[in-house]
């Protein structure tokens, strides 16, 4: 087993089955050693498991702080699957983070950690990454979060 | 006339004269292999052919696939003067689509679906692109889509 | 003192002290000759500079406009951090622009001007870059405007 692939394990963590792609498109292209991840969701067992906006209230942190983690995890099994393992991550380059926040919503850096604290723990300082966050009026599927990643890969 | 200009045509497609900048910046850039496009409007005839929030009826839908297919074309249009030749992209590498949707739009990917079906049949497998699609409160212009592309050019 | 150095200097702007990252990422990532910078604030002195929605009136214009170019002299100072001089900077290539946009705000190219007319004035040609601007329902701390840049380092 990869190092990342046991610090995932150590978390408590699995990967899900790799999401299929929402329309006309596919969940990665790669060029040259960058990988350009499509954005993800939250989803879990095929379905998005955290709907609707986020306020600003500690419950919907809490939520929102979730379902970035969740799309992370959803993110890390798209790389797999186009790198192989884990451990073929060079590092994170950026991460491109949507909120589907109330109107007005301040606080998508700190929903937003839930996806790069993720990304932290499995790559360690490879994880560190460049990052922009954002509260946006909709997303898909009335998802509360959405994450487009991307990454380098060693040779 | 290239292989991909022949699929514009079979389409009953021509490419638009390519988009002015809206302001202080350029069309496209290119850094080694890859080209960054700026976001493209649904230009038809110098003007914004379609614009104002799109809801999530299917007449808002059907309107807001037509708007996508739209900002693809005039994407193409910057990719011809780019490139040469639609037929020098290597590969579509990601599609960012911005739709200007009513509060808590959730159906952005059908909508963003009418730019990755255009770039699906003119370019063929090479059209696979990464996404991520997202609604916005506002696009330049009262626009109701906007598309940002990265693609690859054959060395 | 360098080129571009030089020219701020002319301009009457100095560098900020580089932005601290409002998150769990870093400021900057380098993936070969691209730099990508995380999403920089309108900070002065520490703080946010320019908070709450961007109307379209004159006065919420000026201050969008103020505030992306204060944005751009943060990003100007994290590129030096990364690339030791701005001189080594190649050429911007790409801004993502974000405006704390009232509902179907339409002028974010006018706001996002800010930033591009900055580094058309320190980078000359260089500066050129792809654009693309939005209007979004909510940024970090409320700020009004929010940058993410891609730029291409010398050898």
């Amino acid at each position: 087993m990869s190092v990342c692939e046991k610090k995932l394990l150590e978390l408590g963590l699995e990967l899900p089955p790799p999401p299929a792609a929402a329309g006309a498109y596919v969940p990665f292209v790669r060029a040259g050693r960058l990988l350009f991840l499509s954005g993800t969701l939250p989803l879990e067992g095929g379905k998005v498991a955290f709907t609707g906006k986020i306020s600003p209230d500690e419950a919907g942190l809490r939520r929102g702080y979730a379902a970035a983690r969740l799309c992370a995890l959803n993110t890390l099994a798209n790389i797999k699957v186009a790198l192989g393992a884990l451990d073929n991550v060079a590092c994170v380059v950026s991460v491109g983070g949507f909120v589907n926040g109330v109107d007005a919503f301040a606080d998508s850096p700190r929903i937003i950690n839930g996806a790069s604290e993720l990304f932290l723990a499995v790559f360690g300082d490879a994880g560190r990454h460049a990052r922009t966050a954002v509260s946006v009026n909709g997303l898909p599927l009335d998802a509360s979060v959405e994450i487009a990643v991307v990454v380098e890969a060693r040779d």
